[in-house]
């Protein structure tokens, strides 16, 4: 890791107290909500031109982003767009100068005055965020929203090059607290894409599935070593030790992270099985029969990719499967900024053509590519409604404008996939020469996991 | 199908009476073959000094080649590297002008000089071409016989842009005769990458799972529509029709295949249900519930890939599934001159990320990639042998000549997927936003086409 990226002071989110950063006063939340109707002030006073400014900045926005359904309020009562008995989902600024905000710097503005509270959102986040799918024009709150977790622009070449901070950005937000993170992830704690090998599973369930998922596309033997990049709470190292009896080098830089997961795995009986490392992944030496990296890709950054091949190239054996499972894109696109600075520090789903600088410089085959999309959404909606229902709980652990924030994010997460913003790739890879890749691909489907 | 492609004089390799035009004259093969050992001429004298040319020559291709099992055996009776009886295969010089040849554009003359007989190869053609596998240097004979099916340099932008002669190209290949083809495809004349979802099925019963595999990956439903792109002899889109109960249009430009495949239709009684039409599918229109092309992608080259997936754009219902299946590249590389100007005029097996210019500027998502190497490589086993088996009825078929260059062509398509200079892609798309994307691949294993 390298030790620049340590207290970096680019776009800083949490701080030590682990949470946001206000960019704006949290809404006084004891002030009255405005009443319906219009009761503005003086028509021709100087209150009554801002009034008016700020309606018209709401047109604007309401018209460019095209979804008849939803209804702008502002907080002197006046409204645009559905009714409120046929609105899927009511905007309300909570103070005069919020639209002015949003208009200004959409992108950015419409996390962060719903993190502060300036901003609620009536009804479901995710229909909401789901109505921003590009068919408006893609100027103004359209654009915005659309870009929310969605269509992006090319990111500058300034910050991505600052994606060699990955160390940094990805403690930023998993440091946030184990605890607040227990309260909505399943009890594996598993925070990247679910398997559903049936509809029906629980998240839960359906978070096991994954684990043997992965473990069945590496087609683990047991004796093998395995190698993970970025393990998160050790779930997968975990299961791959307890359940596929082999030994695990897991690599994370979240000291939090690692503590709860040798703790897991001194719980469980595998810690003498599984090496927790706190350490960068391009630290990892050694020889592995198979690589597996579940949910780090999306924080190295393309410019990066050349690199982790070399280091999957070093330390996996001639005939050894490898393994990546990352949310990417249908083509390549920058993260919303929103995103990208209070969420994920410069993060970047990749698309396969990008993906591609992995394995195609360093003499890798790719073997297996399966998109699930859709599990992102059953699982991003499954965490949404878990975080909901535990409000209470997670405002007492962590600032309410970090659990609007993440509630915000959960919602675009679930809208991204459902509108195919995002995709989840799972890809599985051997060395271009391994003389043992899979004959076929039946051997994942046979009776296991609760699969069909 | 653009006019200028017919006829066109660019690298003509079969003529009118459809053998390959010989650029050297075939050897004599009443000619008595050189006794072993060392019987040249006088030493001193001219003979003698090319004779000790050669012999220089051959010991330095030998040496760049690096595979010590392997003879070379010169006409005069010469002989460099292993002994004959530990050879595992044995190239013989049957004149004194061939190992000049070879040495001077190995790339070509490996090729040419076999097609001809001006050399052969004793033993397996498969083991010959798989010693070349980059072991030794790339220079010489190594680095030709290694690019003969293999890492090829990248190529000249003269041919690339050569590569809209697509047509006429693919003609060029097929229109050599049905007879010729049905000696040694299956029955019914697939000439793709088989399926063995079992290893020990027939090269007929892996065709047939091969085509189930397809139709599965497509999941495929009565009453749907179809357009297959390239559609050799017909029998994805017989299949189609007959088993699963669709409407198929299909497009070739080889009229032979065309002909063989209405009469299999109309012999298989789905003449109403499958309409075969001669043209380039770039002038496909209309609009179909799925899109399927299996081994055409490799004749239409990266620069036009932007192209087709307009094609597929403008002709894919919104949630309809896509289906490309092509031999490729574990990274962008061209192919060996011989193969790209004798076998397949401009071919060019594509890499991923050139195989994204289809997708990700279309507005297509990748749902599924499954590579199939050690299935072409049993696939190409299966056809050699039978190439071989059925040599007589062959060379009565067609020109000696033609019939070596395919048999070479056949050997080096096993070296190449057992040696992994080759990939088989077998791709599933849809657009980014499709709603009726596959939930999981469960389906596409359950009991059926004899898998397990």
């Amino acid at each position: 890791m390298p030790q620049e990226a340590v207290g970096s002071d680019d776009s800083p989110v949490m701080d030590a107290s682990r949470g946001l950063i206000p960019t704006t006063p949290l809404a006084n939340r004891s002030q009255p909500r405005p009443s319906a109707g219009r009761a503005g002030p003086v028509p021709g006073s100087p209150p009554a031109l801002l009034s008016q400014l700020a309606l018209a900045a709401v047109r604007r926005l309401h018209r460019a982003l095209g979804a008849s359904d939803v209804r702008f309020e502002l907080a002197d009562g006046n409204a645009v767009g559905a009714a409120r008995s046929e609105a899927v989902a009511t905007l309300r600024f909570r103070d005069a100068r919020a639209p002015f905000a949003l208009a200004l710097d959409p992108d950015l503005a419409l996390g962060d005055l719903y993190a502060s509270g300036r901003i609620a959102i009536d009804g479901s986040l995710v229909d909401f965020l789901s109505r921003t799918d590009g068919s408006g024009s893609h100027g103004g709150l359209a654009g915005a929203a659309h870009r929310l977790l969605g269509a992006g622009r090319r990111a500058p070449a300034s910050w991505r090059q600052a994606l060699g901070r990955a160390a940094g950005n990805a403690r930023h937000h998993y440091d946030v607290g184990n605890d607040f993170y227990a309260l909505w992830l399943d009890e594996r704690m598993v925070y990247t894409c679910a398997y559903f090998a049936r509809p029906e599973l629980s998240l839960a369930e359906a978070q096991l599935a994954k684990l043997d998922h992965v473990c069945r596309k590496l087609r683990l033997q047991p004796g093998q070593s395995v190698l993970e990049l970025g393990c998160g709470w050790g779930a997968l190292a975990i299961h791959m030790a307890s359940r596929y009896g082999v030994q695990v080098r897991a690599f994370n830089v979240s000291l939090e992270q690692i503590d709860w997961a040798r703790e897991q795995a001194r719980k469980e009986g595998v810690a003498s099985r599984v090496e927790f490392v706190l350490d960068d992944y391009r630290n990892a030496h050694g020889h592995f029969d198979a690589l597996a990296s579940v949910g780090m890709l999306e924080h190295v950054g393309p410019a990066h990719f050349a690199e982790l091949g070399r280091v999957i190239d070093r330390t996996l054996a001639p005939n050894g499967l490898g393994f990546l499972h990352t949310i990417g894109r249908a083509r390549p696109q920058a993260l919303n900024r929103w995103v990208a600075t209070r969420i994920f520090p410069h993060a970047h789903p990749p698309a396969l053509s990008e993906m591609a600088r992995i394995f195609e410089p360093n003499g890798f085959a790719v073997l297996d590519v399966e998109n699930l999309r859709l599990h992102y959404e059953r699982t991003a909606q499954l965490w949404l409604e878990r975080f909901q229902q535990s409000w209470p709980a997670i405002v007492a652990r962590v600032p309410e404008q970090t659990a609007r924030a993440f509630e915000l994010y959960l919602a675009g997460t679930v809208a991204a996939f459902r509108c195919a913003w995002m995709c989840l790739y799972q890809v599985v890879f051997a060395r271009a020469k391994s003389a043992a890749v899979p004959w076929t691909r039946a051997d994942l489907y046979e009776a296991a996991h609760g699969a069909r």
